[in-house]
């Protein structure tokens, strides 16, 4: 079943930022943290989930929000941040058909470093709520505090998590899936479209040829937050040892 | 020079947000993405500069900030959320050495996950104003947007600014310097210790391995934020065409 | 038509804030703003209005927000926050007895200094979309920029307001309507059951005793926000002189 | 000893809200919360305090913080917002004195609805550090929980509020001092100039006009957080019984 996913890119964020002149990292921090909790905010009250990706590009997942909440959250965007922000939106079999829709439509109606592209919306129609499903991974590295947090130093323990993120994304992309890092040494896999036993495998691999175990989380849902839940169940319960598995799998 | 390197880290973080339930993600973004902000906001009005990292983990260059004003930012964070924080402050004479200390300080008052750990301050004195120094470099992508921003999709243009980021860090590291992202398609480098030509040679280097060249602009000051501020000025003129190079150097 | 209002409680907050000790001012003024900003995020994305009052008691206009939305935001709260909100909801046929029912709906479920009530959200139902009506006015000072702003000093423009809020709040209070303030010289009137010519004669009355011109502008709507656009199209074709009168009202 | 006050006015802001269309005021409300909390964290941190006002309108006791932190505000909130601000400031012996002068420096600038005043800062001068003196009472309502939130509507408690608080200010501004909410039943009054005996004898006539006991705690220091910590060191004494009377006053 399909889902939907949406970029949010600022508009000609890179020439705004030169304006500023030289002083302004900053301001352009607070402003970029700001913005991305803002967004996270507008999506997830209606079941959607935001990665904060590069910041001036994010990329959410959609299903069940349709274009008068898209519209909504431009304008609003629009009428308090001293920039604009576009958005497109794609629908697709797998996570990576659905973002390159979506990069695809945004890009047509001009340059990220437009001057002229402010506050546009970019779509092919949105899924009506029932029509898609999201499948998502949540996965964190076993005792990863205690062999690496309390051990090494924490720029070593941050490259850590770098690679294994960068490791999990390009074997999972392959499989038209995508990963995202979300904090600590955790890890949403967006994974329309491939099998238990298909993640299992990379999981595994990726493991192996890191020295530390990944554990994942199967959950799916009729919203990113469904299926994000249910993801967490299983791994609240693999936590506590109830069930076993580098992937596990349960209903709630 | 010496510089001083603050760490933050949320106090037992990942039991806490075990407790919070499986519907918890999105209101975890939202408080770590608020965190860092607030953070960077009581950071930088002194001076420091604060990478959000794995945002339970965050990094800062705080030379010229003090004990009461560090104190102050635990309290302040102690008051308003419903998590605290400690940090760990090193001082070293290379970036790698600094954090290097900041972690074991804080390290040895207990581990990230202990449950009696709650708003420390872990340090061995601070470098006062002018007894240190902040080397820096803002590196960023030559025409990043038209080659990959408006030509490959959202997410393949997000993994391969990880992939830069990677190979930037693991290079930087073996100099004993530390490399962050900071959005979009920037990195900053806290590199006291390292030759000009050292960095154009890692610059060069990566640039090569990767297909895309990487332009970089030093700048040091008696803060975080003024070595940033000459760093800006070198690479506003790199992309006006006034200055050549893979690194530019600069007064102003 | 009935409307429906949503009292919204910080829980046992007095003791609260005074445990932080007393170096405690400033974090506190922006945790109550803070969490302003947050609950009219949530409540306005829903079509409700959130009015800050006194910051630890809030007061809403939520037709059209259901039993999950309140519940949503009672969890997101007490998630993200040190302390915690309680809610009572009433329903009535004008603004003061639907607030008086949230607010005795709530009293009933412990003090708001009992240190036992915890995220309680009090009801007796909601009013399903459809079924009630919000009626609105939206009114500000004729040339108050002119007049007092740049005429007086800051402080005692600002005395002059509340002045004219109290007058407006107790002239309409008899009405069974309720009156808030919402920055510069704007005031929003819940007026529910009252007829136009009773609110232009209080507006009438109220300018002509405090020597100035008060404008209003009347909404309704299904929503607060629906309402409010709809007086807000008013007050806009009034202050372009299309329209005349102490009252207006139209349709767009 | 004199103190120094800080207007802070939105340029331009009624035009330019009338701008975004009829379908703004959650926008709005939200983007005055922001901005409050926000300029709140920037002046508290070198001591100050600022108090919301009308919003677009606000003040702030800033002994002790010079020009330079003053156009870094400034300069900050014109990065980061999609209005600017303009700030004067005014040095006196007494309150009422400071504050005209700081609105009268602002005026001589340009209209708040000029096009063209933007991001200035009027000045004439600073109170350096040790030069001035913040006098300051921090006043709430005894029993003000038991006899009215939890026992009249929240509505009639926040008129109450209002009641209480036009009356304290149209006494003390006969003396000079300004008052301000600060949020449930909290009042804190800038009195540099008057005598105890003097605040005493107001606290005392408005308590009986209005049939309940304000009880107030004086407070001084070098800036307006340090005056206040000293006023909640005597709030806290009198409220544990250990201090008596309507105006307590201690050092720490």
């Amino acid at each position: 079943m399909p889902l939907q996913i949406t970029l949010v890119q600022i508009d000609n964020f890179g020439p705004w930022t030169e304006s500023l002149g030289v002083n302004r990292e900053a301001d352009l921090q607070i402003l970029q943290g700001e913005l991305y909790t803002d967004l996270q905010r507008l999506f997830s009250v209606k079941g959607g989930l935001l990665f904060y990706s590069r910041f001036d590009n994010m990329i959410a997942v959609t299903n069940g929000i349709g274009c008068s909440h898209h519209n909504g959250i431009v304008k609003s965007i629009q009428n308090r941040y001293p920039i604009t922000i576009s958005m497109g939106v794609g629908i697709g079999k797998d996570p990576l058909s659905a973002q390159n829709k979506a990069s695809k439509l945004l890009q047509e109606k001009g340059s990220a470093q437009s001057k002229k592209r402010k506050s546009i919306l970019a779509h092919n129609g949105f899924l009506s709520r029932g029509e898609g499903m999201v499948h998502m991974v949540h996965a964190d590295i076993d005792d990863f505090t205690r062999n690496l947090t309390d051990s090494v130093s924490a720029y070593e323990a941050f490259l850590k998590v770098n690679e294994i993120f960068l490791e999990l994304s390009k074997r999972f992309l392959k499989k038209k899936a995508l990963v995202f890092f979300t904090g600590g040494d955790n890890f949403l896999i967006v994974c329309n479209g491939i099998s238990n036993k298909e993640i299992e495998e990379i999981l595994m691999d990726v493991s192996e040829g890191l020295g530390l175990t990944i554990i994942g989380a199967f959950g799916r849902g009729k919203t990113a937050l469904e299926a994000l839940r249910m993801a967490n169940q299983g791994l609240h319960l693999s936590r506590e040892g109830k069930v076993k598995g580098i992937l596990v799998s349960t209903t709630y």
